[in-house]
């Protein structure tokens, strides 16, 4: 096989379905309870706040879901992004590994968050649905939900954290120039944000209490709803055309891949990348390793409790059977802040109990540094969360070659970190 | 024909050869003159400053020139771009215009620069020449620069003009993240960057100054040769894989535009764009028009005259036959610092003296206000340059409309503006 630098698949190839995982555990994941009478939610407790189609997709069991041909459209500006063989990386590691990255940095804005943002403004386009609410940590979700909204007519209230809002300036000028609203969170916008604000007026937010001011203007506002940008199973089936399109791509190739690393925040990217392939160990009998790459400062699933837990900071959401580090967990202000979440989502907990998926912290200095190597060796400047995958392949391919193994690894390259510079220029400076 | 929104361009399609205009042009420009005989330049009074391969390409009549294999891996990374149908802004317009544009903002730099960045670190590289210097306006060349001098294992300064230096501080981390040093000029590294400063300790630059800066550092470091991302010949040539693509890409449509449109700063992704089909006018008897967007702060081509002047502000370039503004010329400190040059460069002046182009005016609100409808309708944010191609494109669609006249309009997205969401907050903010 020709060493080919970059894997194009052509636009008749790109998947028309989504592949739905749970139609495949061997272990289903416990329900979703109602908080007051700890029953399992059902579809209906969860259309108040979500579009139905998108409650109907959070509960479905069928194994393909097909994509709207409106929504496939606009993937297509896009889509289907490149799978990378990273020749440049391997050659500075002078590894024997092969490694390959999924390039989803080259939507229009910059990462992932795209392939579920239009699907989710598309079914509350078509239920009538006029408003929308959201919460957002680094931006990226933010940015590629207000778009989306824009495309369909859609208002769009966005609740960034503070910490974030602060840090990273150009985000929030993205999504003002899609037509998005944003506030700092907490805001005083909702009771929630002003009676945080009111006990601590400095607070820098959190995605926890972020999500809760969204919910609380959803459910206030008349003919809105809210959405979410990772965690819930909808978010994650529209995730995986990225496993998708990369296992067509590999296939183009002749390789297929031993490990499969992604950043962990909430589990969009790595779910997205993930669960085609995971299929293929549990229905055929591969034996690929998926690996969760956490920040060190907020490691749910290498260090969290499986337990029931809220998804947001004031309890306002369903009980989640997750993997989690307390639904008041703060964690320390990292630069990745679209990893800063507790908790990992319902069917991401069940793998990881199953010993299906595994999860590996990272340090912060060591993930930029990583990036570092990567956009002098590939081009590509990387989000501060894709560096934390990007360190872990690293790792693994020195690891192989110690053991002189040639194996297979392909990462996730969620996003670009093109508005994140002031990280990097405070780790050039050294000061981080 | 099916309406296609992004029209792809297999990789084993991708052109081979760039296109030099010199070899159809029916008045060959007036050549470059050493200023101190004013005796037409000889090629090796250009081999001090320039790579021996690029001074012989600055020279050639030879109609099309080969793509090195190293330099065709390269810009595979990122080539080809997509051709895109801008059926939202069609739409918006409600215009029977079709409206295409190339998008060379998916480069992993963001913009067209790269196209001419990888062959000359490439050539450099081949003759052994260690060190490279040059100068950035907005900074897209310098980043673009960076990372394929990073490539080639080439050391690169960059003199970056001190106003966009300032204004711009992300595009300074990029050159950093990928290698590059960058000094803001004048800077007080170089003798005319010192005896400017000596005079005006406030002077925020300008591009001819910042060549200066460079061309005099790369004559006096040792194994050292300056480059330009722009004006020169053998950029222009670089650059017409953008049109030859395209050409190909508007075959697969069943189009051929009546009008090619690009912003211009120095002429490299105009001519990009243009060349391939302005060839077929000179051949074939087509009669599309070209038309180059200038800022209304610096318009050479539309008001500037047609005579012998200096590239740089220092005088110590080749006297060049442009339509010059007058190499002392300083524009106001607009947004869209790309286009802050003071000339033409040779071959598009001559193509204007002829007739065979035309040249508009743009002012920066107008054009600030097109991007920002664009990015709504397209999802992408345009660098401030781009945005100018962008209103003029819209204003001849427009005025399509009101003829009721279905006609072809291409132009080049030059590169996405993720780096320039300063400009964007204040247009938001009202205080443009």
């Amino acid at each position: 096989m020709k060493l080919t630098k970059k894997i194009t698949l052509p636009e008749s190839e790109m998947p028309r379905q989504w592949y739905n995982i749970l139609a495949d555990m061997p272990n289903a994941p416990q329900p979703l309870l109602n908080p007051k009478t700890r029953q399992p939610l059902k579809p209906e407790e969860m259309e108040p706040l979500f579009a139905k189609e998108l409650v109907a997709q959070e509960f479905s069991k069928e194994r393909f879901i097909d994509i709207p041909d409106e929504v496939l459209t606009l993937l297509k500006i896009y889509r289907p992004t490149p799978l990378v063989r990273a020749s440049g990386l391997e050659k500075a590691l002078d590894t024997p590994a092969k490694i390959y990255f999924k390039n989803e940095s080259v939507s229009p804005v910059g990462s992932h968050k795209l392939n579920s943002a239009i699907p989710q403004a598309y079914y509350n386009a078509k239920q009538g649905i006029k408003h929308i609410t959201t919460e957002t940590g680094a931006g990226q979700w933010g940015s590629a939900l207000s778009i989306a909204c824009q495309h369909f007519g859609l208002d769009l209230n966005v609740f960034m954290v503070k910490n974030s809002y602060n840090l990273k300036p150009y985000r929030k000028i993205v999504m003002r120039t899609y037509g998005g609203q944003v506030h700092a969170s907490p805001s005083n916008v909702t009771k929630f944000g002003r009676d945080i604000l009111a006990k601590d007026p400095d607070c820098q937010g959190s995605l926890g209490i972020a999500i809760s001011e969204a919910v609380e203007m959803a459910l206030e506002t008349p003919n809105c709803r809210y959405t979410l940008g990772s965690v819930l199973n909808h978010v994650l089936l529209h995730q995986t055309i990225i496993g998708l399109e990369a296992e067509k791509q590999l296939e183009l190739t002749g390789d297929y891949p031993d490990k499969v690393i992604a950043c962990f925040g909430g589990g969009s990217n790595f779910s997205g990348i993930s669960f085609p392939f995971l299929r293929h160990n549990l229905k055929d009998g591969k034996k690929t390793r998926f690996m969760a790459a956490e920040p060190a400062a907020c490691p749910k699933l290498t260090k969290g409790k499986m337990e029931y837990d809220f998804g947001d900071t004031a309890g306002m959401t369903p009980l989640i059977p997750m993997y989690t580090l307390g639904h008041d967990f703060q964690p320390a202000q990292i630069h990745a802040a679209g990893l800063r979440y507790h908790g990992g989502g319902q069917i991401v907990s069940q793998l990881k109990q199953d010993g299906l998926i595994e999860s590996y912290t990272v340090e912060q200095k060591d993930a930029l540094n990583a990036g570092l190597l990567f956009s002098r060796c590939e081009g590509i400047i990387p989000a501060p969360e894709s560096t934390h995958a990007i360190a872990l392949a690293v790792q693994e391919a020195l690891k192989a070659k110690e053991a002189g193994k040639e194996e297979v690894i392909l990462f996730n390259l969620s996003g670009h970190g093109l508005l994140d510079l002031a990280t990097y220029e405070m780790l050039l400076d050294g000061k981080l």
